[in-house]
């Protein structure tokens, strides 16, 4: 028997931001402690719900440990209590803060007008999401390339060398601030090409070697264009999640890619970046050493998990 | 928007059986039409509930279409409407059937007594479902080696080659009645190697090439016990499916396995297998020209869709 523990016979919900998925366990007093096993067993795809992340709903004030993580923004009446698939501890995630904010909202827990904004309380600080319409625009903190100013300059500092692809290719190292390395593709033929698998036997293989992985972004930038009278750049890409594998959005991961596109792009390139990912299309937008990012998010089914 | 049709709002069921997963939708009364496109978006695994397919629970008498399938048994009360994840029609599933009547019996829709059985209405005709204790057995019905009586005598009638082996390897074909290809593998650190991808550059390649396609067993032949008075037989496998992937469990391909690691053993050879698979342990026996398929099933949780 799978074993759910205590979060058999609990009301739950699912949700995604561009099919980056996660289990919502609403807990507002904080009554739950969800052991890693139990996590695992939610987020198995096949004897559990399923999902990239499991996100316990709880109200700052009752958090018993963690409470200094809030200390900048005593004002966080909400805090996401992300956990990874495995059950490990993860600090932030770009995608499920949106889908955090739109269930607060949607369950009535906020009030939230559209260019109204909410501070949610992570492991990673407090950040600032603001509603656009139906979307949600989530601050995700400093950004900066950790590879020498030349190195920059020249646009890459690793060399990447992926299964499937013609060679070792330039990679340029962003920090967001979780380690990635961007890749360009010269065509969307070469981006299907590419293996992101992280078996054994064909994964890809990093000089230097990043001391804690990385995730791994390759794009296609796809030019700009004039949106409402400012510039708007595109790439599309995929990405491979470090410890994951293939997924269909990373939030970091977006940024990054419209980071590197726009550090080769040198001086006047836009500030404002479509990222066309596998699970969808969302927004990113550099504000100097500041990241923002864009997008949707979506509740997908109330889930009562049996014993 | 996903769009989830005439499935929105209403409790469907999940639950898997070796972890090859299902999401059940309740609906005695044959009220229910569900497009391709909704059992997909049901089914995805990031932006709906995921599964491996959609069960439609339904009355015999209540269907509309097909219920000349049923004419060898009119007393199969309860049909088995089964989708693949992508939408198309399957005749049958030998993990799914347990779950359906695991299903049907959890919801006292059926009495089931321990040693009891009920036969149920398939697409690939009417199938007699005997409970276990707390497992099903299912009659997977007639088997058969399509390669002339020389080749099975040899061993082999194919031969497959496997990205991650060193080189090729003869296969068994195996009816059951959908197509297998069986590759018998000397241990566990060359099972663990095989790349069991189905993505353009590495997969396996046959000759000749089956012209239907074809489900990959590997399997590593674990030796014989005896158990309970009678000989059984062990075997480990993994299991390509055709046109889906690795999957954790294959109803068929565990009969497959057995069939060809018992043909390789000759006379004597048990007509008992334990089978284990990525996700979990089924048991397959051999009744002359038809197997039977005995394993668990679980119910995982009940769900209802948003709009």
């Amino acid at each position: 028997m799978t074993s759910f523990g205590v979060l058999a016979g609990r009301t739950l919900v699912t949700g995604h931001g561009t099919e980056n998925d996660f289990v919502l366990v609403p807990d507002p007093d904080g009554e739950l402690t969800i052991t890693p096993s139990e996590v695992a067993a939610v987020c198995d795809r096949h004897a559990g719900v399923g999902g990239d992340g499991l996100i316990r709903v709880v109200r700052s004030g009752a958090l018993t440990a963690g409470a200094d993580l809030l200390a900048e923004h005593p004002d966080a009446e909400w805090f996401m209590d992300y956990r990874n698939a495995d059950g490990s501890y993860a600090e932030m995630c770009g995608n499920g803060v949106r889908v955090f904010v739109h269930y607060l909202r949607t369950a009535g827990l906020i009030d939230l007008d559209d260019g109204g904004s909410v501070v949610v309380g992570t492991r990673g600080g407090a950040r600032r999401v603001t509603r656009e319409g139906e979307q949600y625009t989530a601050d995700m903190g400093r950004w900066w390339l950790p590879g020498a100013e030349q190195a920059a300059a020249q646009g890459h500092d690793v060399v990447v060398d992926i299964p499937g692809l013609d060679g070792p290719r330039g990679g340029l190292r962003i920090a967001v601030p979780n380690p990635h390395v961007v890749v360009a593709l010269p065509d969307e033929a070469s981006l299907a090409a590419a293996h992101l698998i992280l078996d054994g036997a064909s994964q890809p293989t990093y000089e230097p070697v990043p001391p804690e992985g990385t995730n791994l972004e390759l794009v296609v930038p796809l030019g700009e264009n004039v949106d409402d009278g400012s510039v708007v750049g595109a790439v599309r890409m995929r990405v491979l999640e470090r410890g994951v594998g293939e997924t269909r959005s990373c939030g970091t991961g977006t940024c990054a890619a419209a980071l590197a596109v726009r550090t080769w792009g040198g001086a006047g390139s836009p500030d404002t970046w479509r990222v066309l990912v596998p699970g969808g299309e969302v927004r990113v937008r550099v504000d100097g050493d500041r990241v923002l990012l864009t997008g949707s998010a979506e509740l997908t089914a109330d889930v009562v998990l049996r014993d």
